[in-house]
């Protein structure tokens, strides 16, 4: 149902349009000027916009606004006397006339929150050996990430580092103090609290770090304790079932930051002051930040607000134990879990037994991930074009 | 001025203390007790949290509050019965019951903005040969950058790739789609207008990019041409600036998403949604996005604020070329200039002539930086004690 119709309005400033299915929407001629895809404006080779802001008339108006026959709006700008085509569905795509979300807490369609059970037939995995020669099938498995913030992978290839592999498959491995990547078991005079048997609460990583590493990788190479499972947490669920209990202590959590902080190694001093629930300048629920071990004193808060305060991350850490929240899996050797740092949080339970338990982590970045998915899914859509 | 008197108030709610100074504060029970030090919450080896907020009573209280000979709190809290100490400079250093600065744009007292001829003498910088041996000088270079988001160095290693000794000074190198490093030099086919001879406005870089890369280094191999003069820009004087004059323009600027986008390379489609001007939930400034190149079609900004955004956008503009704001210079071979990409901008001159020039970029994060800094600090605190 293609753009059917175009009437200038107010003099000129604005372009409405209508499409077939009923949909119409208004563009103010700035708008489209800035927007337009013609050589002068954007580089044909590279997309980039080749004029400033500046160089824009700021009283723009439209004189000339057509529907070509291939369903295209053509437009004449003056002072400038330029004459560019945006297509229909372009425009469609970018409808800024209409309700806009701004309630604290929405999130993207392309993201499902999840709870215990909704994973009862398998959880969203792929195999190594699969996707490195299938690009729809690294696809599929980059898509599950996206929407639910959390994968497994299977027939890792083996040796000491090598999840680095599965990182470069989408994008670039984050080094950090840590290094490019880590070892994961119990020490004797461990650094870090992750490097003992104990449990660890559900948390994300780093939480101390600014910028935060967006994407954690976790890969088996033995896990014959007893014990050690791993679970996982959404933690964008878990951030909608508080505010719809208490909206009071989400806008708490959201609206005053948190510190962070580590110190375990010489020469370490790393410190983030962020909310413990992120959101966008227009309520997009962004990040979850959790982690009991690292969180510092809380400084930001104002002291009337304190006691509240208190009771909402107290809140937030039960459900964030709740077992209607928990997805739990045992990883095998050869096998890896990889979570988006900003939103789901994981957890370990302690291990005993005579065996060992050694993980390899690594950190990423959700840039390259979703450049990687969106381009595949370019791809895909002009083969069946 | 150490820690004088401690009160029980509220039944044992809050404690409140004064300072010989007359700084007095209250905190409450449960705040205390969540970040005791005693080495059954803090682990003595990392330092990290040993408990949960559910292992904590919510209802504690504390029935004794004493200030020892050396300027300790010592408290007793129920229903744990348990005594812990804290020393009165810790507390005072984390004072949370004092006037939280919540106006919008405010910045930390560790950074000074800055304008044109605020650095008539000199430039922040160093030497690469005096910073790789003396720690303390790095300590006074990395302070430069923390304090006034770039500074330049000179004496770098000669060859390719070299810049990135310097981002492994202090932190880690983001690899991205451009790899460790990169070359920016005229290309015959560019896959990004960076790589021409055109003169580029002042832009932070890779805004398409979530997260960003927070510093960027920018290395002068050749730079023979005929202009081709870099420039910094402070965009938080400039933001301060834009919310002088015109603070609805700043409220616009900060409360809506832009959107950012780079598809020049095949296999590359990265894209983010982040405001030009971000600000904490506090209302701290954190950073400053803008790249005429790479921002896309705004379609968050609801239709009726859609003109005044344009105004505000375009001032920003208009301050960000504005020459009172703008810092200039000419690298030499063997010159660097590091940016905090979260805050200054930088932008080149256009260059002509028979001559080339040659940089070379890399991406690095702040979080690497401060840490580093942080800890020479604390070495040099302690070698004063």
């Amino acid at each position: 149902m293609g753009l059917q119709t175009a009437w200038i309005r107010e003099g000129g400033r604005i372009v409405e349009l209508a499409w077939g299915d009923g949909t119409t929407g208004r563009f103010h001629a700035l708008w489209l000027r800035d927007n337009a895809l013609d050589e002068q404006t954007r580089s044909p080779a590279n997309g980039q916009r080749l004029v400033t802001i500046l160089d824009l008339p700021p009283e723009t108006f439209v004189t000339r606004a057509d529907v070509t026959q291939d369903g295209c709006l053509s437009v004449c700008f003056i002072p400038e006397h330029k004459t560019v085509a945006f297509p229909g569905d372009w425009l469609r795509t970018r409808l800024y006339d209409r309700v806009h979300e701004r309630r604290a807490g929405w999130t993207s369609p392309e993201i499902t929150r999840w709870k215990a059970g909704d994973f009862s037939r398998s959880l969203p995995s792929a195999s190594y050996a699969t996707i490195v020669r299938d690009r729809s099938a690294l696809g599929r498995w980059l898509e599950q990430v996206r929407r639910y913030g959390f994968a497994l992978m299977s027939d890792m290839p083996q040796g000491s580092g090598k999840l680095c592999r599965v990182a470069e498959l989408f994008g670039y491995v984050r080094e950090t103090n840590y290094g490019r990547w880590f070892d994961v078991r119990a020490e004797v005079n461990p650094n870090n609290l992750a490097y003992t048997n104990l449990g660890l609460q559900a948390h994300t990583d780093n939480p101390y770090r600014d910028p935060v590493p967006t994407l954690q990788l976790l890969a088996c190479l033995e896990n014959s304790v007893e014990g050690g499972e791993s679970t996982v947490v959404d933690g964008f669920a878990v951030a909608a079932a508080l505010q719809e209990d208490h909206p009071e202590w989400f806008r708490l959590l959201s609206s005053h930051p948190a510190r962070f902080e580590y110190a375990g190694s010489s020469g370490v001093r790393l410190r983030a002051k962020r909310p413990m629930i992120e959101l966008a300048p227009d309520g997009e629920l962004t990040a979850i930040r959790f982690n009991n071990r690292s969180t510092a004193a809380l400084v930001d808060v104002p002291f009337e607000d304190m006691p509240e305060y208190y009771r909402a991350y107290r809140r937030l850490a039960e459900l964030i134990e709740d077992p209607r929240f928990e997805v739990s899996f045992k990883l095998r050797p050869g096998e890896l879990f990889i979570v988006d740092n900003t939103r789901v949080l994981h957890a370990r339970k302690a291990f005993s037994g005579s065996g060992f338990r050694w993980l390899q982590g690594c950190y990423a970045d959700k840039d390259g991930l979703l450049s990687t998915l969106e381009a595949i899914e370019e791809e895909q859509r002009e083969k069946t074009r």
